[in-house]
């Protein structure tokens, strides 16, 4: 037998014994075990699940402590009784604590832990790390920034440290609408919600959007982050693979013909993780594909700016006049993550909703970083930022390519991106990016594993690299370690590698 | 006829005529209205909400020009045959944008709007306000806070400009488990979490805790912005109504028994709006009943270092040795709302759930304002600001308290409270606190209407003033414009002040 549900998470901050303690629980409160049954033996249990057998041991032990279960020697570990079916019912058992234990369905689910796994390891200082998604900290406008602060407090004083309009500070607001509308944007003030980074935003629009067992269609791979805001909410994923034009339009339309969804969420300009930009023609499919359908596009504009060659393409916010467009962006990658600041443009209507459930979640973001970034924006402190930035990211860019040509074996190919802060890496089928990763980390060398950005789960055979936050003299050396841990692994074949994988994946 | 579930909401940013246009659409969604259906004429509907003729005129022009319905000259307005009925089912029509119009369930319902409403006022500089739960703005540290964020700019640089733990800065959390441990918490930060103020903070927890049709007991009265996120999530709120010594327990037991919450929220240290303390014995009760009923509480201690009489009382966190309570605070009312810093506190398990969801929703909160708030406080700017701060509420307080003795006529009563930023006020049946918030706000003078702040919308013979952000020297001057209102409608007697309130209430 098996514990229902039961999934462990590779990098998940919750040791795993906990985890599966937890899924004992779970799978009980679910009523998918019935008290009084046996639990499988801890040696087929730590089979299952690929993990040591002294795992599965501390997890029995935790819950027997806690009375959920007891052994009997020779005999085994069984779910106590008393878990739901001793007292009468209606009346609680005293100290009956199933609230410390059974969430919502918020918070359940492997893709909450995917976030985490991802984040945490974002922003990991441990040795090499191409797994952040930062921008390059070291040419943060610290100086500039701190005299924008300074002069905000000293000259706005007190009104920007109490509550501020709940939409964002008005100035911001149309600071953003101007600079979009400079790109073919219909928007004003009216139609933007500044949010605490995109992550919000794209938070916001979903739950605004979309009830538990929605359809949504995405790109497969995608962002993290909107996979985890979708699997909060209960929504369906639906993902569409894309190719060199960007999401492909036949099986689109078979998606939105099949699963009716209310969204569509793309990243059309260096798509993360794929780094694809998105053609003109396609953005117009699109489009269109969305007006005959009568669903919402959520447009996730994060690197935009983050151009290093070619002529920018139009939004799709631009080419639609706003309409069903939900446009979401962000400072956090351009400029600094630590300001937290992003935003939503929408038709009025819908901004309305966003903005009470903005209110909702948090009242707001704070006035005060908004105004030092605003009064940032207006002396001119981004376009000094991205002239700065920009030729560094080209540079850490060209120096991971060269290093990935020499030191990548053939049959691994990786993607030339002309803007963002990623390189996408497709391995020969035998090269398992999950076992990759903890080799990987071993040598102190770290990037997101590929299965992270995919809807189903698969993508093993696919990692990303970042070079926005990377130390650039320690490219090569990283990239050395990674092309001999392939190599080594391409050597072995494909049955040695899987049985290596069995053992090293869980033990931590 | 009527429109099912339409609601006109008093003070909404959403004008009338699209509050009416969009409750016909969602009527319509719901299928509570067939296709084809003829509205009622303008002049009834006009009259069953209250409103000008001309209101629902606008709203089924607007209706028109979206094609949701026609107008027949003599015949009257239509529902359009097309919006559900014409096409085929399966094949969408072109252009179906009921995306625009039809939201998730968590921005529909009445608590979104009465958040929003609330907010409005709190923050309106319109006349002389009591609206406001702000603390006094002209007391912000300003230069001290100032000084804090530019020597962490200075000394931290980049390091705080990007992403940052996600449960938020390692010594801040430090600096809030201390600060608790001295009030006899057991807690370590370990076990905190850093939030954009206490709003986010509730909504983590009521998130985490609950889904859809779950159960929560709470005070009734009680804070707007819990009731909001409780109606976001659809849990049903089960109010109890408090006596002197806070939620009575006769009728806290009856509700647990029979309604089985997973929460019970309460603020037992000046409660919002009614002032009261929730005495140790009560406290007690509460926590056994919450032991004997296995149900997390949670504990909103917005106002705690706000006591300007007596001595303290312990939190529920620290007479429950953290073990049932999750406690949830902010610097917004102590220090400066301005800084969207809260925080809560949680068993381990549970906090490891509401780290994941608070990523989820904003991917943790800003860094920058985080240490430039550690650093503040590791100055003692807090201890500071607060020996700043109370004396200058007790003396708005007491203003307030005699502007109301010599004011207000008999038959109104109010407490008066030993800390926090409000005063409760509860008038005599025959004055509708609704009513006198349009008369009062006509003549400059701004409150909080009871309704706000109630579980099933009563409570309209209360209302509530807050005295921490007004200008003391506009305390007796409004409040004798309050009291002239009041005594005008005693006068009148009952039935027409309920004539006047037809009339009065809609019209903006």
């Amino acid at each position: 037998m098996s514990i229902p549900g039961l999934n462990i998470n590779l990098e998940s901050e919750i040791p795993v014994y906990r985890q599966i303690a937890e899924g004992v629980r779970a799978a009980l409160a679910a009523g998918h075990l019935s008290p009084g049954l046996r639990l499988p033996p801890t040696r087929d249990l730590a089979r299952q699940l690929g993990v040591n057998r002294n795992t599965v041991v501390a997890a029995y032990e935790l819950l027997a402590t806690e009375g959920v279960v007891h052994s009997h020697t020779g005999r085994g570990t069984f779910l106590a009784e008393s878990a739901s079916g001793e007292s009468l019912p209606g009346a609680p058992a005293p100290g009956d604590d199933d609230w410390l234990t059974a969430f919502s369905s918020a918070v359940q689910g492997p893709s909450l832990e995917r976030l985490l796994s991802a984040y945490r390891l974002a922003i990991s200082s441990e040795g090499i790390s191409f797994a952040s998604s930062q921008p390059a900290n070291d040419l943060a406008p610290v100086k500039e920034f701190s005299s924008a602060m300074a002069s905000v407090l000293a000259e706005m004083g007190a009104s920007v440290l109490t509550y501020g309009p709940m939409a964002g500070s008005p100035r911001l607001r149309e600071t953003i609408a101007a600079g979009m509308r400079c790109g073919g944007s219909r928007v004003t003030a009216g139609n933007v919600l500044i949010t605490n980074g995109s992550q919000q935003a794209l938070e916001l629009v979903f739950r605004t959007l979309l009830d538990r067992d929605n359809a949504v269609v995405l790109e497969d791979p995608t962002f993290t982050g909107a996979l985890s805001a979708l699997g909060s909410l209960g929504a369906r994923t639906v993902g569409v693979p894309l190719d060199d034009e960007g999401m492909r339009p036949d099986l689109l339309a078979l998606a939105l013909e099949r699963h009716r969804p209310r969204v569509i969420y793309v990243q059309p300009t260096f798509q993360n993780p794929t780094t694809r930009v998105m053609s003109l023609a396609r953005r117009r499919e699109i489009l269109a594909l969305a007006t005959r359908y009568g669903c919402a596009v959520v447009e996730d504009d994060w690197a935009g700016e983050l151009r290093y060659e070619g002529d920018p393409i139009p939004t799709l916010h631009a080419l639609d006049g706003g309409r069903r467009v939900l446009y979401v962006s962000t400072f956090s990658k351009k400029l600094m993550p630590g300001l937290r600041i992003g935003w939503v443009v929408a038709p009025e209507r819908v901004r309305d909703r966003l903005v009470a459930l903005k209110q909702v979640e948090d009242c707001g973001t704070s006035p005060l970083l908004q105004e030092a970034l605003q009064r940032f924006l207006e002396k001119g402190g981004l376009e000094r930022h991205l002239r700065r930035v920009r030729p560094a990211y080209v540079e850490r860019r060209d120096r991971l390519q060269n290093a990935l040509d020499r030191h990548f074996p053939d049959g691994v190919h990786w993607t030339r991106p002309t803007g963002g802060l990623f390189i996408w890496v497709t391995l020969p089928g035998e090269v398992d990016s999950n076992e990759l990763f903890l080799a990987a980390r071993q040598r102190g060398v770290l990037f997101s594993r590929g299965e992270l950005f995919h809807v189903g789960g698969s993508g093993r055979d696919t990692l990303r690299l970042g070079f926005g936050g990377v130390d650039p003299e320690r490219i090569p050396e990283g990239i050395a370690v990674l092309g001999e841990l392939i190599r080594e692994r391409l050597s072995e074949g494909p049955s040695v590698a899987v049985d290596s994988r069995a053992e090293a994946m869980p033990i931590f």
